[in-house]
């Protein structure tokens, strides 16, 4: 489906064309978690295995994961975040508390998350990087940056 | 396409069915943005009508948006988010983030983030609940909640 000027120069139409189909989030929550294997990633998601190709191959064209032959064996390979892959973690921790908050089974949450540093149970709270206050739907508001007219 | 039992019991899956799907984001960006009418939205994205009024169905459906009557006119309605809607607020700012840092034209962001608290230009920071630590891909773990086996 095409997107039009307007919507193209925006950098959430943007990452949405690169992440923004459900089995590719998917498949990174599963990078993210320890499945490095194709065969894994396959097992843990149920895809049909060319959906999966198709979707490691984008995520490999983007920079988001790098392929890399598993040292003892030649003929297998895993996948690991680059930077920028490492980059989407909060993107996943603000999904993942959205369905926790909103929509999760009624035993509680399937998973919880654990901030190492501290060793507590905890959940995303999205800051201010100039004063480090919280940043709600309320207290933000969007400016025309310099890119705004890239493409006019 | 279906989702396996271990995918769907995922606080990420569940989110993906209802706001994963790159129109629908779209749509949500605009009403964050003030746009509450049919027309603008429309005007705004270039996409179909029939595939607009499908996305903002879905969204009343979930609870995200609510349609109300403009007070003057029995005819005319506007979208509203509803808290839970509103709560998707960080969705959007680290998708943005994310686009900004990774995907930006060469001019700079089109949009800056302005947090009006302290009146700064903004970029958010995922921080812990319970120390105010920041959270990355690498100091974050994920364990077995409560609902683990809910679907199981």
């Amino acid at each position: 489906m095409p997107l039009r000027t307007y919507a193209q120069n925006c950098s959430i139409a943007r990452t949405l064309q690169v992440v923004g189909e459900r089995w590719t989030l998917l498949v990174l929550r599963e990078v993210f978690t320890g499945q490095r294997r194709f065969e894994e990633i396959q097992r843990n998601l149920g895809v049909a295995t060319n959906i999966l190709s198709d979707r490691l191959q984008t995520l490999v064209d983007e920079g988001i994961l790098e392929r890399r032959a598993v040292s003892d064996r030649s003929d297998r390979f895993e996948y690991r975040l680059t930077d920028k892959g490492l980059d989407l973690n909060p993107v996943l921790l603000e999904l993942m508390r959205w369905g926790d908050r909103w929509d999760a089974p009624a035993d509680g949450p399937p998973k919880v998350v654990e901030h190492r540093d501290c060793g507590h149970e905890t959940r995303a709270v999205q800051t201010c990087s100039h004063c480090g206050g919280e940043l709600t739907a309320r207290n933000v508001r969007l400016h025309d940056g310099p890119g705004a007219r890239a493409a006019a």
